[in-house]
């Protein structure tokens, strides 16, 4: 007999998440946070990754890795979410799936304990792919979703201190800039994102995020939008994490699928590219995760630190913090 | 002497609009109408070309480009905009200055007369880039801009008889379906934008927006989307209109950018191939209007008709509505 051909290059599951790219230093974290931050993301990739091997589908991994970090209040997205200006929490979350291209996604809600969640009844239940504030949620509960009774379920203590010292900063410096500082992310962005190839091929990625601290509500960030902070098509799928504003600017998701698509860079080459100059020469902070259709992966970042982990072929977890 | 090197190719004004594209048929167009749309094209062909012909730049002509076609109520944008599900005006606007990769853009905004100008209020004014709802009302106010104080300011009886006979459909066929029905978009969609080349050799797009009749309220479409329904750098601008959802997941403006950035497509070659393969064989319907740094125009549709114009070199205007 002559051999078959062997199927795809991959047959291999992936998972690669992020909990969040921005100034984290190693000198301002404590042995117990660091081990707390990798506990998370290990929670997270376990998630996932229980659904691709046993040959589950892109879409569900992705969804379950974020709804892990959603709920895990060390993140910025559900739980754990950042204050706005006004003391309130908006979120945003998106999902695509590659192979259909389709999409949903929620912008600004308040009331959604797991905002991932709603992006999927969007992207399975209603005609439109991006749904914002009131009109979201009425969705949410059209479609049976419940709304969170108190809103200070979101609240935490930490992310309290840093929107109030925010605040005191902006009364400092006098008007509220026009132009975005970032000179303190580490307290004030963070998103949680996920990125998966399953063993038939299929590409998927999800991004959940609180925003920035003390952004003026009704702001919406790149994680909802298809291309700057999610995307997903038949190439790669990549999530954003960072100074959302820029990463628009710099549709930085779509950027790196043409590269590889027009130009016909590696996966590796096209983020390293997007991220570390075309965004980074905007004036943008933060970082992507990415995976392509043969598995590879690319986790490049121009900010001190980002969370992230993947699980290797052998199935074992990696994570990280700072710049390796 | 020996000759000096002729100017970039440009140092010609160039102003593309539409207003729209959709079932727009013939049979259905009485010579008045089709009368009133071509004057409706000309004055916002004038309206932006007199800036741009003095050497103003083209952030400032494609923004009044569009004032004009918001303040024209046969267009569905400013007063004419269409109906929510709920018997509402919701309205999406972006304006992307291409030197720069500024962007403004709101969305879901119900008591802006004119949309446009408050993307450029955030482009100018706010850290954020897109901003939704009340919050993006309340940035209006505090930015001095006055709210429209009676919502049927946006009123039409034309767009009203729409909303009915698409909610008397929906009723007709039973619950809401989780499909788009564009089989009479003639009624339910349309969208306004201009793209320039101001003789410094700058591009920009604006777009805006009352989206598409009988949405739900908080549906955001493509038109505040950098990369899908607006984009602008220094090779090319685009503006989308057509059925955002669709725009959406082709990533339509930011793609034809792509193809003549990594694969020196020329304009015409990408905005066809974008509109024409990738975003019909996704099972959209519309169409952009594109302009590029030598002053190449190109406008592909896919549905039946499009509200078009441009400005000749010579400061003579064609518009056209039909497919030719």
């Amino acid at each position: 007999m002559t051999p078959r051909k062997r199927p795809p290059a991959t047959g291999q599951a992936v998972l690669v998440i992020h909990g969040g790219a921005g100034t984290i230093l190693k000198q301002y974290m404590t042995p117990e946070k660091e081990a707390a931050y990798r506990a998370g993301l290990t929670d997270s990739l376990k998630a996932g990754y229980a659904i691709l091997k046993d040959g589950g589908p892109a879409l569900e991994a992705v969804q379950a890795a974020v709804v892990v970090m959603e709920e895990n209040p060390l993140f910025n997205a559900g739980k754990g979410a950042v204050y706005t200006h006004e003391g309130t929490h908006e979120q945003d979350a998106c999902l695509m799936d590659g192979p259909t291209k389709n999409i949903g996604a929620v912008a600004a809600v308040k009331r959604i304990a797991n905002p991932i969640k709603l992006a999927r009844l969007v992207m399975d239940h209603s005609p439109h792919v991006l749904l914002c504030g009131d009109g979201a949620e009425k969705f949410a509960v059209d479609n049976g979703m419940s709304l969170v009774d108190d809103p200070s379920y979101f609240d935490t203590a930490e992310r309290k201190r840093q929107w109030q010292q925010a605040l005191r900063k902006e009364k400092t410096a006098g008007k509220a800039s026009t132009r975005l500082d970032h000179s303190d992310d580490q307290d004030k962005i963070g998103t949680v994102g996920a990125v998966a190839l399953d063993v038939q091929g299929n590409l998927a990625a999800a991004t959940s995020t609180g925003g920035m601290t003390n952004k003026r509500f009704g702001r919406i960030g790149d994680t909802p939008i298809a291309g700057a902070g999610t995307y997903a098509d038949d190439l790669c799928a990549v999530s954003a994490t960072g100074v959302g504003e820029f990463i628009i600017r710099a549709v930085v998701a779509h950027d790196i699928a043409a590269l590889m698509a027009y130009k016909s860079m590696t996966l590796e080459e096209a983020a390293d590219h997007v991220v570390m100059h075309k965004f980074n020469d905007l004036g943008g902070s933060g970082g992507v995760i990415a995976v392509d259709r043969r598995g590879n992966i690319a986790m490049p970042f121009n900010s001190s630190g980002m969370y992230r982990g993947y699980v290797r072929p052998d199935g074992t977890i990696w994570t990280a913090i700072f710049r390796e």
